[in-house]
């Protein structure tokens, strides 16, 4: 952000040692009395400072020294030096020898787009394919995460479902070939904005085309098919994953053995698309996204710390912040001039800060802070685009004149109330065809969409499914848990196992109930 | 944000007819036998263009030239120029002559700073003032809102609570004689970041003290000190404006007949708290904001754009948007040149854009849009803030060591088993103390701060209070009015009304419900 940064450094680094927090700079009674000194003294040097503001700044500083001392260090090396159409992308990426890349080399049709002339999937492994091919496990990831799900020969750090993938454990690796892919649209070594455009020989930007999550999937199998697998004994995946999951399910139906859909939708909501536009428009907003050509430059750092601060609020759940961090405040800074902490001579209390101050405030800080480099900010844009655009209703399928499976086995007629796409017979039909689980009731008023979904559904008909939510995830709400699995039923499944948790962990429960999570699925598995 | 507007400059007008989202750009397929062409236009002016974010730009433009003319009609004009310290503010305020001021010129103590020397209360009336001055209710308002509750003969537009103020209406005009004020901090009148700082002659910006919303309410008793109103029949308020209302009934219950709390909370939650720190981290972070001192410059109009589109998301439901938006998309734009129209003759699907395609999208734009002029970023800030810090339990109140009212009434002694502290025992009298109305249940698990809550509340055991919230509400979530009204009846009331409602409007149903909002309120204060 040119404009701050110079104001910055006009002022310079004394600016630092200035109080936090604005009211106590003139701990001094302000009264009529002393107007004359307070305002001799008042000169742009003692205007307030704040560390969260300037933390932006300090940061583009680091990027921009770092970036230096790394173009100066490749011209000093005897390696050739980077052409300068090709800098590195700036986020933090995984080592690309720690995981595998399938290069398709073919057009892949896409949902919205010509077809992308070829790309990369990234990829790892856990298990041992059996000679059959038929242990197979493909698992889809949130959002941001990589293919590595869990740790492997290659890269031994921890993965992000760990605690899930390994002999015994939820997917196991004892009996189950696991497949996890960086999604096509990502930066962890999969094609997405960030790469080379084959036809430009630059960085596709936003020149890359807007993705469906079927795209994802279509890459996936295209990945499934060089390796020869031919069929999934199951498709897994939580959040986005979960998206992921229904739709290689919904295009395969004779491909994929068994479907677990946990905290995902088949619809995204208008709640949940809001959530997403609010992290996109802060995004989109700072100056170094630059319309998304940011590669040769400094990347819109500040943006993607203030949006992975409003999608951390949509993780988790206000039951678990009352629990964790209450209305507690940080611990008071050491130094004496930081102006928050409590005048302890005086008696008065602790002045409140506006930069972060409650734990909540600097939680969400740190998610930010610590998220900002890692990520590429475009396959957040795409990625979380390609989220709001999922919708598996008959009517949005229609749009979409998606090219079913040739090899799909015919689902069961729909009852003619629900083939009929008039809602009240369908409802008639309603407390007939759910056979809920005990854990929750037939809704009093099923959403309109409701026999549209089912009959989006019908490919999933024959395919045993697991479908779980969480009652305090306020990103995929447990309603829509519900209105999946009530629409799968409606469309003829009856192979729908249902579970909803309670608990306070909210949409993050995935990736820590490894207990009730990974119950569920290892007993649907098995 | 003078580096994407200077962006946008060297690339000119042309851009605004460029596609609206990037894939179409190129329509013809992209395929290795055509990448030749499509290499050889993809020069820089080709890249895809963002309405959204051009609009940020468009708006700093208009307000730089805006402000230009503005200098240049001064000038020209017989009146004497506005000096160069005292430009005015950039947001947009009512007509000064539309509502009245109080100017207090004595020192107001303040709970975590010095006294301000001086302040002005703006405020309005309806109805008459009895003889006895014993009709006078003091209405508060929410976060941002104006002391133009309703139409007046100065002003004659109309008001924020236009249908509840009136003749027969919730607060009747016929009866009562209502007053309502900017509140301190604010920027439509009242005294706030934007005033003049008497001891600088200059604008305060961060160098305004953190406020409470015990000095906002302080500031309203000196009005009504001032007024010779010593007895408020009833303090009415909605969100903030319910904080307000109980800070009211706390800190003076000799002079507060009654306490009417809407969609409040006696202790911000964290999860409210992330909602308004993630507003306050897009402003701040906007260059513009130039830590609080942009009062000669540009005001933060994108930063605010983006703070008020998250806010907007708060105040409405989940349910709500399914009913009104629902997944439906913007119309078409009518220029063929605009990319996210479907290509009808190639039958392809309608190309989704990055910048607002869903209606909800377009809706929280909208809002942003038409709100980041309209109020001052500061007082969004430090009222933020004031509502953050807000905590009504004993040991927060013991920390902040408020005097209290000397004509205080002693309210009935609590029990021991709460006085003494600990939880288990205060438990133990939970289903003995809360004779809760039928439409709530006590909680199972009361939360653990509700002994320490209802202790804090003890100066409001006499007062009759009316808790209203609202099922659907995130903001203020219903479990926290139960917890208002819970923890009023562990400190000894037995005048507690408590409605809960139903509906979808979510926070903003004390805005719209008139019958149910409206009809408890006319019923409690007659």
């Amino acid at each position: 952000m040119p404009g701050f940064t110079s104001h910055l450094a006009k002022v310079g680094p004394r600016r630092l040692r200035l109080p936090h927090a604005p009211v106590r700079a003139k701990p001094a009674p302000r009264s009529p009395a002393n107007e004359a000194s307070i305002a001799s003294t008042s000169k742009p040097r003692d205007r307030p400072s704040f560390p969260c503001v300037e933390a932006h700044a300090a940061r583009e500083s680091r990027l921009r020294s770092s970036r230096r001392s790394s173009n100066l260090a490749t011209s000093s090396t005897p390696q050739p030096p980077l052409p300068a159409s090709e800098p590195e992308p700036p986020y933090e990426r995984p080592n690309p020898r720690s995981y595998k890349v399938y290069h398709h080399s073919k057009p892949l049709p896409l949902t919205y787009a010509p077809p992308l002339p070829d790309f990369d999937i990234a990829y790892e492994t856990w298990g041992t394919l059996s000679p059959a091919k038929d242990n197979v496990i493909l698992l889809h990831t949130g959002l941001s995460a990589s293919s590595h799900a869990a740790s492997t020969d290659l890269n031994p750090s921890e993965g992000w479902w760990e605690k899930f993938i390994g002999p015994g454990r939820a997917l196991d690796t004892n009996q189950f070939f696991i497949i996890c892919t960086n999604v096509l649209g990502g930066c962890y070594g999969s094609t997405g904005p960030s790469s080379m455009d084959p036809t430009t020989g630059q960085r596709y930007g936003t020149r890359f085309p807007i993705l469906s999550i079927f795209d994802m999937v279509r890459a996936q199998f295209c990945l499934l098919d060089h390796l020869g697998i031919r069929q999934l004994y199951a498709s897994v995946g939580c959040s986005m994953g979960a998206m992921q999951s229904l739709a290689a399910g919904w295009l395969h139906p004779e491909r994929v053995g068994k479907v677990v859909s946990i905290s995902g939708t088949a619809r995204s909501s208008p709640s949940a698309i809001a959530m997403r536009f609010a992290q996109r428009s802060v995004l989109m907003a700072d100056p170094n996204w630059n319309n998304g050509f940011y590669y040769d430059g400094l990347p819109p750092h500040t943006g993607m710390k203030l949006a992975r601060q409003i999608a951390t609020i949509t993780y988790r759940s206000g039951p678990e912040w009352d629990q964790r961090f209450g209305r507690r405040l940080r611990p008071p800074p050491q130094s004496s001039q930081q102006s928050s902490t409590r005048a302890r001579d005086s008696g008065s209390p602790r002045v409140p800060a506006l930069c972060p101050d409650f734990l909540i405030e600097t939680y969400l800080d740190y998610q930010g802070e610590s998220f900002c480099l890692k990520y590429d900010a475009n396959s957040l844009i795409y990625i979380s685009k390609a989220m709001d655009v999922f919708d598996l209703t008959s009517s949005a399928l229609a749009e979409l004149r998606l090219t079913p499976s040739p090899q799909r086995s015919s689902p069961p007629p729909l009852p003619p109330s629900l083939a009929s796409h008039t809602s009240s017979p369908a409802h008639q039909h309603y407390h007939w065809l759910t056979s809920h689980s005990k854990s929750h009731p037939p809704p009093p008023n099923p959403p309109a969409h409701l026999p549209e979904l089912a009959e989006g559904l019908r490919p999933l008909a024959n395919t045993p499914m697991l479908i779980l939510g969480v009652q305090s995830d306020i990103l995929f709400p447990v309603e829509q848990q519900r209105e999946v699995a009530d629409a799968l039923r409606m469309a003829g499944n009856q192979a729908v196992s249902y579970y909803e948790l309670g608990g306070v962990w909210g949409h993050d429960t995935f990736l820590l109930d490894v207990q009730n999570v990974g119950g569920a699925i290892r007993g649907f598995l098995s």
